[in-house]
């Protein structure tokens, strides 16, 4: 049995999620059928971590066991191969050791959130980014979003379903940038609940637009209350950017 | 009656062209449709440059007369909300005056050329970019483009169909570069035969692969010859930029 690490690519908007479910086509069942068609084994993807339905990844982490000992090159090329109708892409594939875990063995999860801040509707970008017509100050956003950065407890940014132990997570990046009429927010650390990288977007957007000052967002988190929360923002604008192992060099730039 | 200048955006994969035609839907006909749907006037849509089934445009300029006299902020947000459904976006509208035509005061077109340039195939970009797998080489290919730029006889890049009175133009500039997976090659001049960037580009991903060198490309313009085309690129990866007039201040930057 040989196990791979593979690097996938996704656009969200036609699966109910990563994770295999009985409502509508999954990109974990794509993978799992592309896989079982080039080989015919039947498998199980483990991903490093799920994703919602609508939400984009451009570096989510899987792994998967193939008795057939073929070369990594080899499983991607030929699970590219099986993926040809479906918006889901291989982009890297390496062979590693039974201890490595998708899930388990990730240090650091990375997200990016894209909103459009323009008055004009999308075109190319619809379900894949947020649009926000009303104009927003991305550098007041960045300022009142370092007060959620670090240690806390994140209930008020928690989905009601969320199934993590503890509320407590620590956030180590939470940077917003503009790139003209594009605003980037990137978000990192070890692991996050389930919403709250779209939680804190929404209430940054309305810190954005005036509506909410840094005072408020810091009141918001301190309230550990989920009633507190100003706004979700949609699954359109989030990626799965990259999750990081033992022995990686660290964050990539993108 | 007042004329108003628009400045549009699309994703040309629903649609058959720019133009209105008998067999499917067009960019002018969705235009014409929204504009007619607000203000009850019968219109008629005239761009600055028509681009074939499935090219893109992220600055497409469009003149079009309405005898009510809105403001240009007016025509815009009535005709975007009009074409909620369909991926055709006003992103600017300014009131010109009668002798502004969209075509024939154009003094200069810009058009972008995406290629994305990596093993594995394509999500969000399906459509909307040319797949190219094999490793291709920017810089030579920036280096072979500076061939075509100048007065020439383009016949070799010339759709068979080309209206154009005179198959000689004057290309300003074609600029490629790398950026990441992505490879963009920047095409400007007053005017463009049909085909010409697709035409171009083909041949300079022949270049790129090495398949063909500088002098090839060469030889291939100085045949005036369709005949003597290497390859004709996709319309997925071509966006119509930018048109100027007198008083612009020039290109953009994007």
């Amino acid at each position: 049995m040989t196990r791979y690490k593979l690097t996938i690519e996704y656009d969200g908007r036609p699966f109910v999620g990563f994770q295999r479910q009985d409502n509508g086509p999954s990109v974990q069942a794509e993978l799992e059928r592309a896989i079982h068609a080039y080989s015919g084994e039947d498998v199980q993807v483990i991903c490093s971590g799920r994703t919602d339905a609508g939400v984009h990844a451009r570096g989510q982490v899987v792994h998967v066991d193939l008795e057939r000992g073929d070369t990594a090159q080899t499983v991607m090329n030929a699970a590219n191969a099986h993926l040809r109708e479906v918006p889901v892409s291989v982009l890297n594939a390496v062979e590693v050791g039974e201890d490595f875990h998708a899930r388990f063995s990730a240090i650091g999860r990375r997200y990016m959130y894209r909103i459009v801040n323009r008055r004009a509707p999308l075109t190319f970008d619809k379900g894949l980014a947020w649009w926000v017509p009303v104009p927003l100050d991305a550098e007041r956003m960045h300022d009142a979003a370092q007060v959620l950065v670090g240690r806390h407890d994140f209930t008020t940014f928690r989905h009601v379903h969320c199934q993590s132990n503890s509320p407590v997570k620590t956030l180590d990046v939470l940077r917003v940038e503009r790139l003209g009429e594009d605003i980037y927010i990137h978000a990192a650390a070890r692991s996050f609940l389930h919403h709250q990288v779209r939680s804190m977007v929404g209430c940054l957007k309305l810190v954005g637009e005036d509506k909410w000052s840094k005072a408020d967002l810091k009141a918001a988190l301190e309230a550990h209350d989920r009633a507190a929360l100003g706004l979700n923002a949609p699954p359109d604008g989030l990626y799965f950017m990259q999750a990081l192992y033992e022995g990686d060099i660290g964050w990539d730039k993108s």
